[in-house]
């Protein structure tokens, strides 16, 4: 008997074909057995369906497996959602390839049977942790898979920051922002910023500055253990953002700090057996030619 | 006597050393029996002077030469103020060389002096002119001496548009922005974005994307006489805005067009007798070491 | 009648696919009663054909048109040697599309025909001169359409030369190399030096350094009618090695001067009468996804 | 009693001023009771010395600590020659801080004095052994602290070779050739080309294409414990070279596999107590301004 016995259903509802792969995900699981929870808010737009619906949350406390069927965004959030939960997640992409969602919708039956029965590939993935402080008290946080971003809110203007490392002053930098990123998100926003490819077993963490006004300025790749404090310069006019995989907005002050580091709980990704991340490169950034 | 007899005076007057720096080079041009005009908010700050005082526009209309007392964004502002009247500028910068401002402040008498008498270099730049339409009718514009930068406004989220250059389609580009800078502006930030350095004599125009998603995106540098139209994709989420020498924000709808050529009127940048490109850059790019 | 009578042919002998397109072009120009003129080397390969055959140099005496059939290496050799002469050039490729060489073997008799009828569209490219001197004294010279490359010949080892633009000194620097790459040569090699993309219709030369050791250092865009002097410093342990599009090597001394300029005459380089420079960039960078 | 107490020194002879700090830090240590031993090479150029002197061999079998006199260079062939010893190294910089060899020569009496009294930071980096195998048999070998490097040998033309990360083909790839580097030699050639700075503690290697052909060819950063492959392709028409931190130079033939992990034997690198990283980032890559 399958180890996944519960499986939880997340869909990105906005995309029709999100919609029609979920049903058709559904009958398939349904036709094998498994017990099957909808997430509330994929629920509604699943019409005429009868399997239980439950919050993110309990989906976390009630599965075995959640099977994200969205793009690389829709898996994020999950990532998010879950990461305090041991359960895994198997993602199942709209159209093509993601780095992260990589089953397509005409696999469906054949690559989820195989993941069910046993026959997949269990990878790691660590998150990150981030806070803001203004005046030693805590005003925001958030949680990323990808990448925290350090950005000019509302006009291009560049930002001052001071960057620590472990405690050590590493420089101050102007510049269009700091992108944070995990091996994940290297392959993400990261890499338009220059950043390197990293491997997803590796336990590191880049730093990658946006357009830095000092050329000499390069990524930067550290132990996955490091802590990052950024303080915000006190003579920036513009305020600085910092959003986590793009989401969960905090708008800082001029002395703000903000705090990184690895996330305790990790994600377990699913994969085909099959899976090669170098093939994942070679297909999504045109290698292959 | 010298071509040069009523001198527009324009400074920076947030700064102390600027006053302090503007109220030595009035007393210089006294002495030295020249005109002396005071642009209107500079006056207000320069406490006790004699001068006579008067608008922006009518400096451009009264004088042979204006001074800009600043860094080279005061210049840069100056520049699109005064650049449909045809009075060449001359920088004095507050503390370190700029690209633009090429006279420290402890120079004053000697450089000014010989500029006064005949001996300088004269530069012709140009500036590109911006204009936003919607449905066809125009709802803003601006020019610049720097760059052009199309960005996402309020977050760091891609912004998706296609770009025509001479009404041949480019590409359609997923990126954080556009740069369509001058060769003065390719030592801005067009270089921070990776541009190329382009010599201020060089009749062309560069398109540098910023943190494009398709990384074989590269800047494109074309001839100065290029007409360029973006146009903003229909499903972008984000507000594009439009930046000229980073003012005059123009805020754009999904759809709206931004056309940016040269503009017809050029500036004449004065500099002192032995100014030399290269040497700003090797001193500003830390290439001497 | 045709403007173009008398067909020069020039094919890449050491492929199959090469020759059979020539066979064909042949097979088709004779058939519309055109003089076809074969290149020497190109006639031995071509087995049992009955066709006048000439020198290269000859050929750009006799011909109104020489075509080109290879890949766009083939074209640079021809456009080399042919500069000298007013003939134009027009590339077929082997196989997928070049940046000189832009008709298909498929398309031959379609794409050749409408060139031959006066549908096509004629381009002006210019090429480099490049001489070596020695103590005052010409050792070596060569031209290139695409590039002229400073590189250590034998080792990576850094090289350290002095650049001058125009008679002034631009930096000391110590690098894997320089190119210095017309327009057409900014979609070859200098793309991969990181330089930047240039439209062939600028009048400009970018230098790219070549993985130089000061990180600040970026490849500049002069003026076309810019000269270029470079000093090879005295303590060089390696020689370095000046090659004309990957061709000429010559082989330097320390202390050696090169020198680098437009060359007088131009190159005509035809295409049909749709060709789309953006759109050549869009297929052979993967920019369409 | 300090733990150090048998000092072998090793110079870059051809400088003078190494020569003169040798000396002044053999009499330094002379003062002080501790046992000095010349390496063979660098004591032919001391006069006048009554120190014992051994080969390099012999160094790492007798002493407690090498000191090395010179830049980065010296260092790194130190290094490699003692690495399968245990002894630590010390680096002392004949003019500006190196990234290896922090202590500048008027330093030398206070900050060794510092070391041979206990206050030191030890620092464990890894090195790479390299090998070439033809037709299964051995041909060639190198070990390196930096960097392996492949290029090709005599001219600049694009090399070809497929490489594998632990048995998973990664890519075939066109460029001027890989640099397989430590985190110790990211400071080094791979930051020129384009590589991410890496922390010396970092148990991680990057590879970094040069010049890809290619443009997203990007570096890529994975575990210290991957096994590299590279195979030369069949149609190379250039030799392909391999050298170990720009030494030891192996010649391949097309289809020759180069072999690249970890080596077994770590260097321990002593730094003086105050030693920073990015402090000597920022000093040598002109992040300070």
């Amino acid at each position: 008997m399958s180890e996944f016995q519960n499986i939880g259903l997340i869909g990105r509802t906005e995309s029709d074909s999100a919609v029609l792969s979920l049903k058709r995900l559904m009958a398939f699981l349904e036709r094998g057995g498994y017990s099957v929870v909808l997430e509330k808010n994929t629920a509604n737009d699943v019409a005429g369906h009868k399997a239980r619906v439950s919050s993110k949350d309990k989906l976390g406390e009630l599965c075995d497996l959640v099977i994200v069927v969205g793009g690389d965004g829709s898996l994020l959030a999950a990532a998010r959602a879950l990461a305090k939960f041991s359960v895994p997640l198997l993602g199942i992409n709209r159209g093509r390839l993601g780095f992260l969602t990589d089953i397509t919708p005409d696999e469906i039956e054949q690559k989820v049977g195989e993941v069910l029965s046993g026959k997949y590939m269990a990878e790691s993935r660590f998150l990150l942790d981030m806070s803001v402080t203004r005046d030693g008290k805590p005003i925001g946080k958030g949680s990323s898979l990808n990448d925290v971003v350090i950005h000019p809110g509302e006009y291009i203007r560049m930002i001052e920051f001071d960057l620590f490392i472990d405690g050590q002053f590493v420089y101050t930098q102007r510049s269009d922002g700091l992108i944070v990123s995990t091996p994940t998100g290297s392959t993400a926003y990261a890499l338009s910023g220059g950043g390197p490819i990293m491997h997803p077993k590796l336990d590191a963490i880049v730093v990658v500055p946006l357009n830095p006004h000092t050329l000499s300025s390069r990524p930067i790749v550290v132990e996955g253990s490091s802590e990052f404090k950024i303080v915000i310069s006190e003579y920036n006019t513009a305020h600085s953002y910092v959003t986590c995989d793009g989401h969960d907005q905090v708008i800082t002050e001029p002395r703000d700090t903000i705090r990184i580091h690895k996330k305790p709980h990790r994600l377990t990704l699913i994969h085909p057996i099959d899976h090669n991340f170098y093939e994942t490169c070679r297909s999504k950034l045109g290698w292959a030619e």
